[in-house]
């Protein structure tokens, strides 16, 4: 008999753990809570730091999902620890014995409305990175008119007490950056301005991308937070800000705002949390095992985490502790069951 | 037969990556240039953000490295590539066909007399972070003498173009707060300064450690760049900078400089690398085949890539990748050798 994994989220760690799993020779059944495959990467358009495509992206992942059983519009509907497995009686009416779970829920990005000051959903020009996205993707949406001044504000819901999310959600900084590019590239004659705190361009080529904002498109950094925005008349946005470098206040008109919304802890990875009583941190996130040696392990036997559901990640980051958990789970599955018939597939490449 | 898979580098993605072939049954070499496995890591005493022991970090890596063959002291002398293998020349006399080759050559610490306006070498109480993290270990270091007065400067050879080093080293942020918490523990009546850019706390719990920081030891973060550092008759040095949020040149008296030394590539890898002509890019690390879905894949067949190889990571994310080099060479394998037996070893593990 071979064992039974059973993945919870069908986003980039869902899929690339499934893939991986399907290989070592698990019987991999993945399920996933909307309609589509995917999870943000889906309604994503291009990657930083090289402006890959996210589409490329996302297909290449599903090009390698060859016999893994995948149950979209499903959710768990309970969740029992039955010796050394678990069952789990889905919503599509199928039940699991499941040798081991692993819960890749992914994030929500930071609700934008929160933080009222900004005006989201309030003003008609105050969109969010992913809004953004999606035009880039769908070159429609009525808020985007030919701004010529454009507004960045990083870290909307990230490093910010007050809306109860302390920690930084590590990918905005490039998106912003990647966007603002991008929005030069679309309007050639606009002023963009980024608002930010500290720069995170940590990775690999960010800081090319960075430079490359500032001396090709003459992207302003300025360093402080919004403090308020307010709707003109004529639709245009008074933004009052703090200069910490020029260290006075600063007031801009722009065209158009957009709010980095951060990486927060997905609701409905909290609800399958819950049905397995699976610890989360203060950060609202997952708690794992061992940060350094293993981040896929969580505080319970047989199960897994992959992903956004342990804090925010870059996709390449997501896709790396993926591959870790297939690793996690295959040492497990072999310790505790030694005697299952797991063989591994062959998958013919090109190379 | 089985495959064989040689591992060029002894430090954390070498080591992660041997134990993960070698439990899916391939027969794994792992060549060490120095006397000694673990790389940094070994002459690091505690990791960021949690202040994790690195040597129980590098026993939890060792200890899962049965049936492994490696050899320390020992560097490739030559590579041939032979139909879809490489014929390698070690230097230790053993000659072995390997299938697949795993560069995880790691780096070097930027050479911080590099910077001569920074004193290393030359000013007594200028050190480098590894050596302090080799105090923290030791206790021994007589530059290190009851200082009142500590100054911590970020991206020495990182985000530097005069240095022909423009990109961000990733771990240094993090570091420099981590030691200032030290120090802070070792000398409490200590005044502590950062110098900085941008503090790129971006991984989980990194917020913490820098709040923690400012609220609990009282470091003082600076953002400006240091300009110059000079000696005073007494040994103590004199640090001019640029607070560049007060807006003003700054001038302080410190009994310690800490150097946080950036991430270079390494010349032994660069010269492995040389041997095998595997390109690198602009940053002088190696190129990698997809940044996005695969960055363990070189741009050559059989050639693959873990670690700082491919530029900084935290220790959690080089072994992630090693992690993912594993997956990518299990598939590379499979699909060029079907007919090897490679057969998995189990490992049994307290779960």
């Amino acid at each position: 008999m071979k064992n039974n994994v059973l993945i919870i989220g069908g986003g980039p760690a869902g899929l690339e753990a499934a893939s991986g799993l399907q290989r070592l020779g698990y019987n991999v059944i993945l399920i996933e809570r909307t309609t589509m495959l995917g999870g943000h990467l889906a309604s994503w358009d291009r990657l930083f730091p090289d402006g890959a495509s996210a589409t490329g992206a996302l297909d290449g992942l599903l090009a390698r999902m060859d016999g893994v059983k995948c149950f979209t519009d499903t959710e768990v509907q309970s969740i029992n620890r039955l010796e050394k497995s678990y069952n789990v009686i889905l919503s599509n009416g199928i039940t699991v014995l499941a040798d081991a779970v692993l819960v890749a829920s992914g994030f929500d990005l930071f609700k934008a409305e929160r933080k009222e000051e900004y005006g989201y959903g309030i003003y008609d020009h105050v969109i969010t990175n992913a809004d953004l996205e999606a035009w880039f993707a769908s070159g429609s949406d009525t808020r985007i008119d030919s701004p010529n001044k454009i507004g960045f504000v990083h870290c909307v819901g990230s490093r910010d007490e007050k809306s109860g999310c302390r920690s930084c959600s590590k990918v905005c900084c490039a998106t912003a950056v990647k966007q603002a590019c991008e929005m030069k590239q679309a309007f050639p004659d606009a002023q963009i301005y980024c608002f930010y705190m500290d720069l995170r361009m940590f990775g690999r080529h960010y800081e090319d991308l960075y430079l490359g904002a500032q001396k090709e498109y003459g992207v302003r950094f300025i360093r402080g937070r919004v403090a308020e925005v307010s709707e003109n008349v004529d639709g245009s946005l008074l933004v009052k800000a703090e200069d910490t470098v020029a260290g006075k206040p600063l007031k801009v008109t722009l065209d158009l705002l957009v709010l980095m919304a951060g990486m927060r802890p997905s609701a409905a990875g909290r609800r399958v949390g819950g049905l397995l009583q699976m610890p989360v941190e203060e950060d609202g996130f997952f708690a794992v095992r061992d940060g350094i040696l293993s981040g896929q392990r969580s505080q319970l036997p047989g199960l897994f985490l992959a992903g956004a559901a342990t804090g925010p990640k870059t996709l390449p980051e997501t896709l790396a502790d993926a591959r870790g958990a297939v690793t996690e789970i295959d040492r497990y599955l072999s310790d505790v069951f030694p005697n299952a018939k797991n063989y591994k597939t062959l998958v013919r490449e090109r190379w």
